[in-house]
C-alpha cells in the first residue's frame, strides 16, 4: 500500500508507515501550477499509489516541519504570492486607473482655468464673460493678440490694464500647460478604446468609451460588473442619492453614470426614467457577454433601444 | 464779479447771476485729471475769478441737470471709471496671482503624482516605495526602463505585473505632462523674482520669493502690509491657529508663512518664536522701506539677523 501526496515543494511517494520513499520536487512554481504531470509521472511507475487519506494528513504535515524544508518553503511561497499579484493585474484595474486619471484632468483643468480666468481678467476680462467654454477660451488666449480678441468681440476699448509682455507671458505658458491636458485625456480616451475594443466590446459599443469605462470603474471588474442585477448598474454612480432614499425616504435616483448617455439624453423628461432602465438592462446583457466571450451582439441592442426610445 | 466751476464737462465762468459766460470743455478724461492747466488758462483772461462758493453750488449743479448734458457726462464717467479699473492693477494683483497660482500647481502635482505612484504600482511597485521625492520619481519613469530601474534599486524581479508598451506608454505621458508643472513653476518663480526685483527689492532679498509673494498675497497687497504691525506679519497665514486661540484659549500659534524661512528653520526649537519676531521685525522695515520707495538696507537686516540667531 503506497500514497501519494503533493505540496509546494514536490510529490512525495508514501510507504504504509508513511515514511517518503521516492520525491519528485519541483524546480519552479510552474511545475507547482502543473502538479498533475508530476504526479502521473509518479504513477506510471507506481501504478498502485493512492491519494493520502485525510486523517492521516497531520502525521504527514509533521515530517516537513523539518527546518531543512524551511527556506525552499519560504522562496516557493513568495514566488507563488508574486505570480499570484502579477496574474491579478487584468485589464479592469488598467482601464480603472485610466478612466480614474480622465477624472483627476478635469478636476486640474478646471481648477487650473479658473485660475487663468481671474488673472487674465486683469488684461481683458471681456474674453472670460463671452467665453463660457474652457477648451475655447484657452485656445483663444494662446492664439490670438489683444487687439485681434477686441475685434471678435467688436469692443474698442478693454476695462482690462495695459500690461507688459513680461506679465503676459506667464498667463500664457500657464494656458498652454493646460492645454496639454485636453491632448493628454484625448490620448487617454484613445487608449481606452483600444483596451476595450479587445477586452469587453459589446459593453464599449453600447455604452461608449467614457462612461463604460466609469462604470468598469465602479464596479470594480468586468466580473463584477457582469454578476451584477441591472437595476444596479442603472445606478452606479448615484450611491449618495441612494443611500438617502433608503435613510430619509426622498425620491430615489433614477440614473447613476448612465445618465451622460445620449439614450437618456435625448429621451423625453418623463421617460428619462425608463429609458434609463431599458439601457441598464442592455449594458448588463453586454457585460455578461463580454465577461463570458459571447458574441458581439451590442449593436443590435442599440438599435432596437433606439427603436424603443423615441 | 465772476465765479469759476469744473467738473467732468469742462471748467465754467459764472457771472453774478451763475449764468454761464465762458467755457473750456474737456476733450478726454485725461484733460479732467489735469483740470489746473484749464482753471490757469481762464484766470489768465479773468484774474479777478474766485472758486465757487459752497452755498451757491446747489444753484450751479441745477444748471448741468439738463437733458442735453446727460450722454456726455455718461461717456465722461464711463471713461473716468475705465481709468481707475485700469490704473488699480498694479504689481501687487500680478504678484498675488502669479504666487496663487504656484499654490495650485503644487496641488495639481500631489494629485497626479498620487495618480501615477497608483498607475506605475502594478508595473513596478518598488519603485514608488524607494522614491519618496516626487520630481525624482518622475524622472526616473521617464528617463529608464523597467530593467535599469530594477538594478538600480538592486532588485532580481518586481512584484509588478509584465505589461505591454502601449499601457506604459498612458504612464509615461502623464508622468510628462507632470513634469511639465514642475518647470512652470520654476518659470513663474523666475518671473516673481523679476518683478519683485523692481516692486519691491527689500522684502524680496530678507524673505526670498516664495515668502515674500505669500506675505503680499495674505497682506492683499504692499501698502497694506507696509501699514500692519510686525506682530501681524509674524501670524499671516496662521489666521486659524490665531482665532481658535483666541476662541478657546488654545496656545497661541508663533508663526504663519515666514515659518518656512531659512532664519526661522535654522533657530533651535525653544528660540523659534523669538527668531519669527526678529525676523517679522525686519520684514514689516522691508515693507515700509519698499512701499515708501526708501533705500535698500535688506542685507544689513539679514547680517544683523544672522548674527543674532545662532
Amino acid at each position: 500500500m503506497v500514497y501519494f501526496f503533493t505540496n509546494l515543494l514536490g510529490t512525495f511517494l508514501l510507504d504504509e508507515h508513511l515514511r517518503i520513499v521516492e520525491e519528485l520536487l519541483f524546480k519552479s512554481v510552474q511545475d507547482y501550477l502543473k502538479k498533475e504531470t508530476a504526479e502521473k509521472k509518479l504513477w506510471k511507475t507506481n501504478p498502485s499509489m493512492k491519494p493520502l487519506p485525510l486523517e492521516k494528513l497531520p502525521q504527514v504535515l509533521a515530517l516537513f516541519r523539518d527546518q531543512k524544508y524551511f527556506t525552499s518553503f519560504y522562496q516557493k511561497n513568495l514566488e507563488l504570492t508574486r505570480q499570484a499579484l502579477r496574474d491579478s493585474v487584468s485589464e479592469d484595474q488598467l482601464i480603472i486607473q485610466a478612466i480614474a486619471n480622465i477624472s483627476e484632468i478635469d478636476k486640474v483643468i478646471n481648477l487650473l482655468c479658473k485660475r487663468l480666468r481671474e488673472w487674465y481678467g486683469w488684461y481683458l476680462p471681456e474674453l472670460s464673460e463671452a467665453t463660457i467654454n474652457n477648451e475655447q477660451f484657452l485656445s483663444l488666449v494662446m492664439e490670438k493678440k489683444k487687439e485681434e480678441l477686441l475685434k471678435d468681440l467688436s469692443l474698442k476699448e478693454t476695462m482690462g490694464a495695459e500690461l507688459d509682455t513680461i506679465h503676459v507671458e506667464e498667463m500664457l505658458s500657464l494656458a498652454q500647460e493646460t492645454l496639454h491636458f485636453y491632448s493628454l485625456r484625448k490620448k487617454h480616451e484613445g487608449y481606452l478604446q483600444k483596451v476595450m475594443q479587445k477586452y469587453c466590446p459589446n459593453l464599449l459599443e453600447l455604452a461608449g468609451v467614457t462612461i463604460g469605462a466609469k462604470l468598469i470603474e465602479l464596479g470594480r471588474s468586468l466580473k463584477h460588473l457582469a454578476l451584477l442585477p441591472s437595476s444596479t448598474i442603472q445606478l452606479l454612480g448615484a450611491e449618495k442619492a441612494l443611500f438617502r432614499h433608503i435613510k430619509t425616504g426622498s425620491r430615489p435616483p433614477k440614473y447613476g453614470v448612465i445618465l451622460g448617455h445620449q439614450l437618456v439624453q435625448k429621451a423625453a423628461r418623463d421617460e428619462k426614467g425608463k429609458a434609463a432602465r431599458m439601457l441598464a438592462d442592455k449594458l448588463s446583457l453586454c457585460c455578461r457577454l463580454d465577461y463570458f466571450k459571447g458574441e458581439f451582439k451590442a449593436k443590435e441592442y442599440r438599435k432596437e433601444l433606439e427603436e424603443k426610445i423615441k
